[in-house]
């Protein structure tokens, strides 16, 4: 959801942007800087195509005992360092994909491993707490100086999870109670109510649903996947609640060319309203957009009653306002409720966020990468359209799957690891450190891709 | 579902335990072994009434950020050591709940330390994966180390998950996509069925159910939720699915006096059958029972079609016949898929198991236990009932919910940690180097807590 309104600022921050049409320059690639040189590496280095044989060979040993059709490659983690993952046949890649979108500020940052090697975080990763019942004597503290310290605007709960999609799941179960609670009002629930839970059925287990735009993606589990409308493959023989679906807004880009005919389409698709609003900012959170959370780009006084996170927080969760904290004990609970040794990390990342006003790095690279986006497609028209984004997050079509399968490997065996998404896009998740310099290593080698592909 | 069969077993084996009916005893608290000394203290030491104030202090802070109605007290997990938690206040108790089941060789052991602090696995806890897309060079001699060496018997497949929710969510889909693909046979998915997958329609999401017993609890996410049945509280106000509850067997306890009555009860309540059985060992498995999986216990051939893990196993998963694997990628899938830092302490887990007998220390001390329960409920009758178990996997019954409440706060200032579940039931869950001697230090205090309860 978090994307759905993201589009009417970009109409506004794309008019400043100065449209470079020289087309087929190439770009200086300047050397990185002395902080990021510490733990990053000059450049791709190709040894092999990708997948190497060693990677073969893993993927054959891994393939008795899991499905492997989604593997890329296997990784030499150890090697890997700021912006380069490093592959098990000693290819070194650009990563601009990090994990789907989960690697906030690189590969084996120093301050990370700092972390690692503190002996007063020895106990915190080799007893993993019960969080809900037995929380370390640091966790307020932590909590606060971690995940509040980045908390959306005029929300000052959080709740921990594990992961997206138990994120969302809890989320939900939170605005289901929450709602269920306003409808009750001082009453507290019938027997009727109780006992016919306990056996799925009304009005215990109430008729209620989520409203979901279709297109989004907000997890895999029986709940968040009755609320993903992306691609049949995630949905096909899984039993689905009965939810209904909105359409989201096919808007047409360059945003600013297209102003009127945007604003209709968006008007089209929010004509409801009068429930909980929740933005999943799984993806979208955590600074890649240029903001802390791409929700700010709205610039709205209230914009959400409910946000979730995880993938560069590296564990899940969920903000609230005040009124959607559960009423009751054991109704947003697990065994784990997140994961506290995640957050030590956390705490960690958004000290070199800040140390290294690195939203601003973003929000510089994203202007160069969108600007070199836009000459490509001036460039390629026959082969990329719809350049789109903010900050790093970024996308751009190819003319078909096949197209944009065929430019991806090619750029991969080139060292540029890049992220498909939807039908024909590819889409830009970088860390917080990819700098203007790696824009323009990318850019170039993608310019050597695309002006070779027939 | 594990526990709907074990009774069966336990029958059996219960008939040759020796029924010890020395009322008032006491129990001979030898000192710990050598081994055990090392990272364990020799008993509980109270300093406060818990929660102590620091504790009190620290709900406080944290009831600003979230609903803490369910926690117990804050930890210090730097001076916890083998089965003894430490509270922030000074308090040292012997724990017999273990994070809800899920410390398998007790707080911070050596051998977890170890990990830690080997410079080789720094990277693996600092550069999380994508493991679906990106796994690392490792990963499939790690999986093959650490779960597929203790996998249920005629499994050889697993697929790792980040906790127990997602564990269980993931298999009923593996379930779900095996059993329509069974229905499909050679032909592909119609069109007709992605495009109504796409909108929460049938038949692309079939109107398929899991078959759950009354009073079982699956995880809270909301299809394991419609599969939970233990407490109206968790499911109140949630949507569900309107899948079918199949009642649990009431037996009578001890099993040994029922032998005919139990055996007509486990038939009327198993009369169903013809789909996958999906064995849910999160709680169970890890060896808690004396056998690594509990459904080991049964004896049968052929168990199950899919066993889910987590808590003991220290992230999630499932095992799997080879033909309830997914027949393409990304159709059981998400972004981390478990934790590979994770692994890295399993391993070494299953190595403190092997090499310390633990799972025959878990009998010993699982029969010392159930026999002291026996003893206790002859002596206490109008307090306790129904002791049975497995292992140290034991439970036992108090006359009412208040009563037992009040056994277990007792028990707590006493330096006793024990967890309840069900209406009026104590459930026992101790790490698996709980050991006679700690068997006989808990007895000890439970029988004072007893004696002086009015």
């Amino acid at each position: 959801m978090a994307t759905s309104l993201i589009s009417r600022q970009l109409a506004f921050s794309l008019q400043k942007n100065v449209w470079l049409s020289a087309s087929g320059c190439r770009y200086v690639s300047k050397a990185a800087a002395k902080t990021q040189v510490e733990f990053d590496y000059d450049g791709p280095s190709m040894t092999t195509t990708v997948p190497g044989p060693r990677s073969q060979e893993l993927m054959k040993q891994l393939g008795q005992i899991q499905n492997t059709g989604a593997i890329n490659f296997f990784c030499n983690y150890e090697e890997s360092k700021g912006n380069y993952l490093v592959d098990v046949d000693g290819n070194r890649m650009l990563d601009i994909y990090t994990q789907i979108s989960s690697i906030p500020i690189g590969y084996n940052h120093p301050a990370l491993l700092k972390v690692m090697t503190n002996p007063n975080n020895l106990s915190t990763f080799v007893n993993r707490p019960a969080l809900g019942i037995l929380p370390p004597e640091n966790f307020p503290d932590k909590i606060t100086e971690s995940l509040l310290s980045v908390a959306p605007s005029g929300m000052t709960r959080v709740q921990t999870m594990s992961c997206g999609a138990c994120s969302n799941e809890n989320a939900y179960k939170a605005i289901f109670i929450w709602y269920r609670n306003k409808e009750r009002g001082p009453n507290t629930p019938t027997n009727e109510e109780l006992n016919t839970s306990m056996i799925n059925q009304a009005p215990g287990c109430p008729e209620l649903s989520i409203l979901s735009f279709m297109g989004g993606f907000h997890g895999r589990t029986l709940g968040c996947l009755a609320t993903t409308h992306s691609k049949a493959i995630h949905k096909l023989d899984i039993p689905s609640f009965d939810w209904p679906v909105a359409p989201f807004p096919r808007l047409q880009y360059p945003l600013d060319e297209f102003t009127r005919d945007n604003a209709e389409e968006e008007a089209r698709c929010l004509e409801e309203h009068g429930c909980a609003f929740h933005v999943d900012e799984v993806q979208t959170g955590g600074g890649g957009t240029g903001k802390f959370w791409a929700h700010e780009h709205w610039g709205m006084d209230d914009p959400a009653d409910v946000v979730s996170f995880s993938k560069k927080l590296l564990s899940g969760g969920y903000y609230h306002k005040d009124e959607l904290q559960a009423d009751k004990p054991y109704r947003i609970f697990n065994t784990w409720m997140g994961d506290p040794s995640k957050n030590l990390f956390l705490s960690e990342v958004l000290n070199v966020i800040r140390r290294e006003n690195l939203l601003e790095q973003v929000t510089r690279s994203g202007k160069a990468l969108l600007n070199g986006l836009y000459e490509l497609q001036a460039q390629y028209p026959s082969i990329l359209s719809r350049a789109r984004g903010q900050g790093t997050f970024c996308a751009i079509d190819a003319c078909d799957d096949a197209t944009r399968d065929r430019i991806m490997l090619k750029a991969r065996d080139k060292g540029v690891l890049l992220g498909g998404c939807g039908d024909r896009t590819i889409r830009f998740r970088p860390a917080l450190v990819f700098k203007e310099y790696h824009v323009n290593l990318f850019l170039n080698i993608f310019n050597d891709v695309l002006a070779q592909h027939k």
